[in-house]
């Protein structure tokens, strides 16, 4: 692959990604040093870094200032890491295995995995706050507003309790997409505006990346389950089958594993349609979302 | 009590916070329906509000807009819940009554009292970023950095972790107020700081109102401590003794209960010499500080 392919363009701002959170999680000199330890041991060194790379390849099309797009991947990773940690607590999904280590419970504790989760998720606010982010500060206000929307009871979490809920019922495929895109597809949903934010975009443009943001929020579900079905527990870095094992209703079980591929290869489509008038600009984007696809992990 | 004597006053904000929060929460008609339910239920119908009450005493100084004031008085309220939600799990202090009411994990379950933390957490910075809420959005996005500060790894959630670590060891004076300065003192800080950023304060001003925050917080915290050893449960309206029972080390423990209220009255003085050049502005500021004294809840 090229130095322009998009695995080096990938790597290059994995390692950038690394060294943004290094550098903005507490140091574990600081008290409570066991606690930062803790947040530092659920964030750093691992995960694909799927709605940090969304943030930096959307802010191309606005031509973002690279500081703003640290900080805003930061922020979206770290609310991403805080939901991981809850979900593995033995409340919920009682999982001792994520990204190839043991999960913060297992590794800690519980009351210290339920800390980082919090202290995670507050940490993503303090850094969308920073004076001087973006140019304006309305328009960061509705940045922080949003990212709170998408992770709030009506988004992230709210999907979350929906999943929970979900568990050993039959669900029809309506509700399982409603639930997803709490889930899964807000997150990421909000990674596409908030990196094309911290640039300047006129209202169009913003709804026409809004579009393509919610297509691959559910696309990368689909293919999540897609792969918890078919990959196993080495190559995911996360425990297999677990949906199964959980009897969480998933697209797989739902629709089948032919009919799941062939909704992905849909909203892979209409993913590309909704980036249609932006050009070159949006070329990584594009590769992302092939990437999604085609992804073994 | 007169109408305009603190008793009054006291209810009177009480109601228009509980009818603030009221409106703000998801409605329970909302899916998730169950997630909403328990977010309601953690938060209304009980508290004394002591942050709302110090957000509303704080904002007569600068002569703040009400509606800024009870948005401000909310966020302050649903960080301070989701706190004391998690705080009961039963892997933090595994309390069952709160408010006077069976804790959010025995009414509802353990997970669904996660997301409730989770989600008013997120709920409060997404109501500190609603547009136009103070009329400069730059001082908006202080008031949300300071928020975050307050509850985060350095702030109440590090005071956790701190408050975790100690149970079961000899801490000295310095430590132990280290450690409620964060796990208490901080959000109450901010209650009085924010309250007072939803006008116009020059930084002298503001600086010794963060004294005096700064002040109460530690005195509310010396408080608490001498009434849980002193009070019982029906009063508190949550269980008593709890810290003697958790081994955990308190004002009481360390220094006994009368030099506990040596410290108490000394802070008391020191809260009203930080408000020494307000006049009568800070009355109820004044007055709120005898009452955290006074209580017997």
């Amino acid at each position: 692959m090229s130095e322009h392919g998009l695995g080096a363009w990938m790597r290059a701002r994995q390692n950038q990604i690394e060294a943004a959170l290094e550098q903005r999680l507490p140091a574990v000199h600081i008290a409570p040093q066991r606690l930062h330890e803790a947040m530092r041991y659920a964030t750093l060194g691992g995960g694909k870094r799927v709605r940090p790379l969304l943030v930096f390849a959307s802010g191309e099309i606005t031509n973002a200032a690279p500081t703003a797009l640290d900080t805003v991947a930061c922020a979206l990773e770290l609310i991403h890491v805080y939901s991981l940690v809850h979900d593995d607590l033995p409340c919920m999904d009682d999982d001792t295995l994520r990204r190839g280590k043991p999960t913060v419970h297992v590794e800690f504790d519980d009351a210290t995995a339920l800390l980082v989760g919090d202290a995670l998720q507050t940490l993503a606010f303090q850094l969308l706050a920073e004076a001087g982010l973006v140019n304006d500060a309305a328009r960061q206000l509705i940045m922080i507003e949003h990212l709170a929307r998408a992770s709030g009871s009506r988004g992230m979490a709210g999907g979350q309790a929906l999943d929970l809920s979900a568990v050993g019922l039959q669900i029809s495929r309506a509700e399982l997409e409603f639930m997803h895109l709490h889930k899964t597809g807000a997150l990421i949903r909000s990674a596409v505006l908030l990196g094309a934010l911290c640039g300047e975009i006129d209202p169009p443009q913003l709804e026409a990346l809004d579009r393509f943001g919610k297509t691959i929020g559910l696309l990368f579900q689909v293919v999540d389950d897609i792969l918890d079905a078919e990959a196993d527990t080495a190559t995911l870095g996360k425990t297999a089958g677990k949906d199964a094992a959980h009897n969480k209703p998933t697209y797989v079980t739902l629709l089948g594993a032919a009919e799941a591929h062939v909704l992905a290869a849909e909203l892979r489509t209409q993913a590309h349609a909704a980036l249609a008038d932006f050009g070159a600009s949006a070329q990584r984007l594009r590769e992302l979302t092939d990437f999604i696809v085609d992804r073994s992990f």
